[in-house]
């Protein structure tokens, strides 16, 4: 009895919280009471029901129940399917049913028979046709309703008579359900397509600033199994969820932009040809942008990591590059949001130069990501054609990388937020991790990763055998090269991402000058 | 009259290049056109007419149009919604018409208006409840079945009748339409979810090759403008296109899957509880994989490109690494659309030692990545704190890339092709095209690229007149190095993609055993 009341209880709080999450999901379901409520008054009054036809009022009904839709240009755009295909079927019934008529008893029922199957067979085929199949609600209608008038007339003599009372009922079933969905608490298409897209950019900045936070944040200790996250879809990385969402929302927007196209001027969308279709251009280009995002989650759960003092190493010019980046996101997004054009000289200046400190530090500290001692022993062991002077090499690739043991590991001090106009700060402040690097958790991780790697289709592969036994020296360097190598990956996709963002910009001032947002010196 | 002529034509050679690409669609067409005409003949003679109750036949036919889907799972699914909606609609009506009655004539359309406003809102409310959305459309049934039963009812008097003849005919209608749609040439959900699965295994693969075909092709000279790439979808790039397709058709899949579910046991799918769900659970990871070759087309059409030369002279390795994983994809597709199981040992052993080879290559020519003077510059010039004795390492490396112009540019010979047990090739192969790299084209590329990367937000943001001079040569080095990053991301996200081949072909596997592929000796 408890446990039951309790889960009553849940339940109940449950479709409240989903009905308080959006209103409109509320006022959409007494609009549609209230619509079918209206069409069954005609029926319920006496003196209507005679006033419009008897029985075909039913009809009415039967369309207000099947066009209403949740937002107005949808609602609409069946309207037009239904009255589109209601008229064809409508003609076509008239057509065959006079012509039937005309050739007499035996051969009317085999042409009506036969247009039937002709009609139903021609409407299927069409609306499997790729350009045709927005409009398969209006074929389905054409077939319905032309089945109906030409059996009513059939059985019941005057088809035209049948025809026209059908047309007149779902006629006024359809104004009903226009009626009800635009004057009464509208919801509009445009307003949703316009709100869908705002919170793509949400979400994908969300996603690239979380992303880039596990990626600096994760020491390797607690990955959990990659099969298993695919599986649970990410659940302890929502913003990536939403991302994912936002990667499949392209028939979403593309509906909302095909409903909105119906809808008149309403709202803040107050002028004829709003460009809706610029939307859903915008909404590419950062579905676009959104797969380096992607990508970059790729490299979070790869099996083959750089190891984490590397990739702290520079954390600094990461973390700047990619919060400018979802700054600069949000900030057209909230462009978008308020309808207005601001000049973005100031946020353009400081994600470029950011992702360009970025670019530097990579480069400055590129040593870190190539072991470049192992060339010099692929040179002079396995490779005696080479006329390297190697030994010249190797000893300096020694010298240095006793260089970098040498400084004391445990002298990181907490670093400083990046400052543009201390140009200098990288390099000092980098050396000190980059040694913690080589001094402890590096080998281990190595081995991990090498376990990692190694065990991968050791289910079925042995061909380890195989190899000579001097072999294993060069494999396990080929690992680290790759394992520093998932670090440059990662800022290079960063810093793609940052190059994509040109296009969106663009894409949003297009999309900004065709509706006329209001200029606004920011 | 002759150009209307030739597009008739045209159009006529559509239609029968669409109906021939799939034959089903014909199919189809015509079992819908039989179905109406079944119907229809219950109307058409007089006998059947009668027995079957008159005018409310007429609801099987609309029953047909209505739930006549495609494949057989999506008609018994809509069937099933069809027949439950009806029935809670029934019974509904009947309760409500019954309390009605009892309560005298004033009353009676009072609480008939009150039940309708108030299922109106309730299905509808329903409807949008995430986990009810696949049943739309039986929510829509109740909605109009109870409208129009208690309708018939209060208008017609004896509602109980009336619900039971429309039931009646709904249930032939249902049956005509189900007969006719399984035992004439049935279109089953369950073969086009495994045709479709199969599929996408194949346009990742050709997707994976073009890529990689078009980034070793690419010199650079002729790159369309990204935006209009974007635009027109990237028209030359087939396989990117159906592989992007592949991507989004995971709504495609789960609505298959979820129709197969509907289906009886059926041609080469010949047991009951069929793991229909495993085909989804496949295709995510096959989607998982395929955003890595979503990256690797990232890398390609980038702006920041490695210079020709550079990502040449990996060709080899970058070219067997990836027809291995494309051979393994397309393995493990046919595997499935065999429904066998086969030792993929020697296939598996083949992609990991490419994919070996080509970390190898990328290890032991990494200084090739990155340009190992430029931290010489830097610690000199800017950074005098550094205590690296810079002069030893400068001499060795200035000497190293004299070693390197030194070669001579036209002994390029071509290539042989890989071959495994050959083990010292690469580095043989691989120098005199790295040298070409540094003899030719690469300053002319770089400053194309700096050209690029600069015209960036040139349109608002003019920064570059703040730097100094001294800044100019940094900056440039930056670029240089992160030009030459982007062949090792390319080829990291290549490993990548091979590192997630695994889950890949772990979920096959898990589908074979659960759908009891039989086994075979490959």
């Amino acid at each position: 009895g408890n446990r039951g009341c309790f889960s009553v209880r849940e339940w109940i709080r449950n479709v409240w919280n989903f009905a308080k999450e959006d209103s409109n999901r509320v006022t959409f379901s007494l609009k549609v009471g209230l619509a079918v409520l209206l069409v069954s008054l005609l029926i319920l009054f006496r003196a209507t029901y005679h006033v419009f036809g008897g029985t075909n009022i039913i009809w009415a009904i039967l369309t207000v129940a099947i066009m209403f839709e949740y937002t107005v240009g949808a609602t609409f755009n069946r309207g037009f399917n239904r009255a589109i295909g209601s008229l064809l079927a409508g003609i076509f019934a008239i057509a065959v049913a006079e012509v039937a008529l005309c050739t007499g008893h035996v051969a009317e029922p085999i042409i009506i028979g036969f247009s039937i199957f002709f009609i139903g067979a021609i409407t299927s085929f069409m609306k499997l046709w790729p350009s045709l199949v927005p409009y398969e609600y209006g074929f389905r209608v054409t077939l319905l309703t032309f089945c109906l008038i030409i059996m009513s007339g059939y059985r019941m003599g005057n088809p035209i008579r049948t025809a026209m009372d059908r047309l007149y009922s779902i006629a006024i079933g359809g104004f009903v359900a226009v009626l009800v969905n635009v004057f009464i608490f509208p919801i509009w298409a445009g307003e949703q397509l316009h709100k869908e897209l705002v919170n793509s950019f949400n979400s994908v900045a969300d996603s690239l600033e979380e992303c880039v936070r596990k990626y600096l944040q994760d020491d390797g200790s607690d990955r959990p199994d990659f099969a298993k996250n695919v599986m649970d879809e990410f659940s302890d990385e929502p913003a990536y969820r939403k991302c994912r969402e936002t990667m499949d929302s392209s028939a979403k927007l593309d509906n909302l932009a095909n409903s909105a196209k119906w809808e008149p001027p309403h709202g803040r969308f107050r002028h004829f040809f709003y460009p809706w279709s610029e939307y859903v251009k915008v909404g590419a280009v950062l579905r676009y942008c959104a797969y380096e995002v992607m990508a970059l989650h790729g490299v979070l759960h790869s099996e083959i990591q750089a190891p984490y003092n590397l990739r702290i190493t520079f954390q600094p010019e990461i973390q700047e590059a990619s919060s400018q980046a979802a700054e600069l996101i949000r900030s057209l997004g909230n462009d978008i949001s308020n309808m207005k054009r601001s000049l973005r000289t100031s946020l353009l200046k400081r994600v470029q130069s950011s992702t360009e400190r970025l670019q530097r530090a990579i480069d400055m500290h590129s040593y870190l990501l190539t072991s470049s001692h192992d060339l010099l022993d692929y040179s002079s062991k396995s490779f005696p054609c080479r006329v390297v002077p190697s030994n010249t090499l190797s000893s300096s690739a020694s010298d240095f990388s006793g260089q970098l043991a040498a400084e004391p590991a445990g002298s990181n001090r907490p670093e400083p937020p990046l400052n543009p106009t201390l140009q200098k700060a990288p390099s000092e402040t980098l050396l000190p991790a980059a040694a913690g690097l080589q001094a402890e958790s590096y080998h281990e991780t190595m081995k991990k990763q090498q376990r990692r790697l190694y065990s991968w289709p050791s289910r079925e592969v042995d061909s380890y055998e195989e190899g000579t036994n001097g072999e294993d020296l060069p494999r396990m360097r080929a690992l680290e090269s790759t394992t520093a190598l998932s670090l440059a990956t990662f800022t290079s996709l960063l810093v793609e991402f940052v190059a994509r963002l040109d296009h969106l910009v663009e894409a949003v001032d297009e999309l900004a000058k065709m509706a006329k947002f209001r200029n606004e010196e920011s």
